[in-house]
């Protein structure tokens, strides 16, 4: 295979074991536990130019490059991240971590439990933005990061983005919230739900044990899989990519496909429910539903920010409605009101919440530019 | 139990049978079909105060007063049909069906099929909007009603009244559309199929055929329903109606109930799945989907409407984002660009597209004004 020259090209995951015990948000505490990643480019020797990129909902450690033999296994955000992209790893040390929880290689629900035996499942404590910054910041140690030059990430990821400006004030030089929130609506809760109802209805679930059972829980993870891309995509983007357009040509008077959506919607979900771990799903979720920086804070998001010392670049997407502008505008507001540093910027495009993931032009050319202004 | 003095008050629901087999859209006949019915009001002696209600997806002929003995047995728009209301039962006469392939008495997946002795199940024919029609319409003429002094629908409802406007221009005088739309969008598609997949991987479907399995396939109606209910509400109504209060105050990482949307959810969802048919459901998504008068003229909607010799009134609400107003005025342009004589009212109302169930004062105004409006 030829490699592009702006690749990071063949890429090998790498373990962490971290054996100091992790007293997590619920109340648990996780005795040990492991974190696979991956780093692209150097760290220099001042320390001072590592970016970690957080994952969402349904990502991992795996944003850059390819792994090798495998042609088609290139990274979730390998159209940002590589030499000469808009994360240029020729300036920067980029590490992409799987979270807590996850079902890539970190400690989650399909790692066995060393107190049963057995696989979390279920079991596996509920683990939310604190935690997974709390692990992260313990892999930052390893390496040698004192501090960030970035952290930056997308949706859930903004999340950690921002929490960890909160939490780790001196550990963050910049923090890239793209496509994010302060805390989900009641709306996108009730989404959030449907698909755990989803998975937790399914007969195949047992409780979160299905691994013992030999089976998954694929109805279920099919069907939130499939609403959640409801949510990613906008109205007009489902329009002019699929429309009214019929499969076939014609109706079919029946529960087969019609409609070019439906097909596409199927697609996406067996392909989900063939690969991901709904276990991990529940956990994300609720990861998404808990976050609320200033529930401390008596509601009070400007309070709630007052800690951060980063600065920050702040991103939103037009047609996002799972996430819209107005979202993003709070925190942007809620920072200027703390006289941070903020840089906002509301991307006309097309591609929905989906957009963060694109390599729309104008979105590309601000993350550049905002990459290219960070010193190292 | 004291009567509200603007309620039709007790009511009875009536039979008809119809023995003149019925060319449905999708290529099969029904040999024979009952409908299910309520009146409300008199007939007048011109027989020219008849008005047509049509329900939506989980609607029915009850629409209005409530059933003997069971005070809580209130019809579905009860709020705005009644003595003194605005589709005044003192000058109209009111009929409201239940459709082909529904749940409550008229012929459907429920009814034995005559030619294998057990319930049509599944294998009733997907009928769609036409089908529904043109049976509405044999029960006109067995009720001697050569044309409606008006149809009124919302949502699917007022797709019918739409497709009465275009079918039987002779047989219209009113057509009234709320908070509807002339054909779905690839979301609204989307948000459907999701419904039915549900419904259909559901272990308890059996391939339509529960009914001799002793079971319902509860999970998949009740995650259909929850779908539904989400995009009934706008994401204000929800902010203000739920918000993201927590049930017990603290969150409980685990999953159960956090949140109070969660909570509503789950109860509408557990209720729905208790009393409707998942057969139904499936028929009336498609109904929903398939619907689309300007197929047959080359997507033109401008061609498709120049049938209609009713007057209009189309309403729509500006949260819906189920049905946009931008939907409605397409039917508004349609219809204006042949000359038609229709009426628009906009009404800023924050229930969603569940606000053509509501009261709102401005939107029962228009509706009162547009009635009172029309001879008989």
């Amino acid at each position: 295979m030829e490699e592009a020259k702006d690749s990071v090209g063949a890429v090998l995951p790498q373990h962490a074991h971290f054996t100091a015990p992790l007293a997590l948000a619920g109340g648990s505490t996780l005795p040990a536990f492991d974190l696979v990643y991956e780093t692209y480019g150097e760290l220099n020797a001042a320390r001072s130019n590592a970016v970690l990129v957080c994952h969402a909902l349904s990502g991992n450690h795996h944003v850059a490059g390819h792994y090798a033999g495998q042609p088609r296994s290139g990274g979730w955000w390998d159209n940002l991240v590589g030499p000469g992209k808009p994360l240029d790893t020729r300036k920067f040390f980029v590490v992409g971590v799987n979270n807590l929880g996850g079902c890539h290689g970190s400690t989650g629900p399909m790692t066995v439990d060393p107190a049963s035996g057995r696989p979390w499942g279920a079991d596996f404590p509920v683990v939310v933005v604190e935690d997974w910054v709390a692990a992260q910041a313990r892999l930052a140690d390893r390496l040698g990061i004192d501090a960030w030059a970035a952290v930056i990430g997308g949706s859930l990821g903004g999340m950690q983005a921002l929490q960890w400006a909160l939490e780790f004030p001196q550990r963050v030089r910049h923090a890239l919230v793209i496509a994010s929130a302060p805390k989900l609506t009641a709306q996108n809760i009730a989404f959030n739900e449907v698909a755990r109802q989803a998975i937790l209805t399914d007969p195949d679930f047992h409780g979160g044990h299905y691994y013992t059972h030999g089976v998954v829980p694929a109805r279920g993870l099919r069907l939130a899989r499939m609403i959640g891309h409801i949510t990613y995509l906008s109205d007009d983007k489902m329009a002019e990519k699929f429309g009214r357009r019929l499969r076939q040509g014609v109706l079919q008077f029946g529960y087969g496909i019609d409609f070019e959506i439906e097909s596409y919607l199927r697609h996406q979900g067996d392909r989900f429910a063939g690969h991901f771990d709904a276990n991990t799903y529940l956990i994300a979720t609720k990861a998404l539903d808990y976050f609320d920086p200033a529930r401390d804070h008596g509601g009070n998001l400007v309070a709630a920010l007052a800690r951060a010392r980063a600065k920050f670049l702040v991103v939103s997407f037009t047609t996002d409605w799972r996430f819209a502008p107005e979202r993003s505008r709070e925190i942007v507001y809620g920072l200027l009101h703390n006289g941070r540093d903020v840089s906002y910027a509301e991307i006309d495009c097309s591609g929905g919440h989906d957009s963060f993931l694109l390599d729309d032009p104008h979105y590309h050319a601000v993350m550049r530019a905002y990459f290219e202004g960070i010193a190292t």
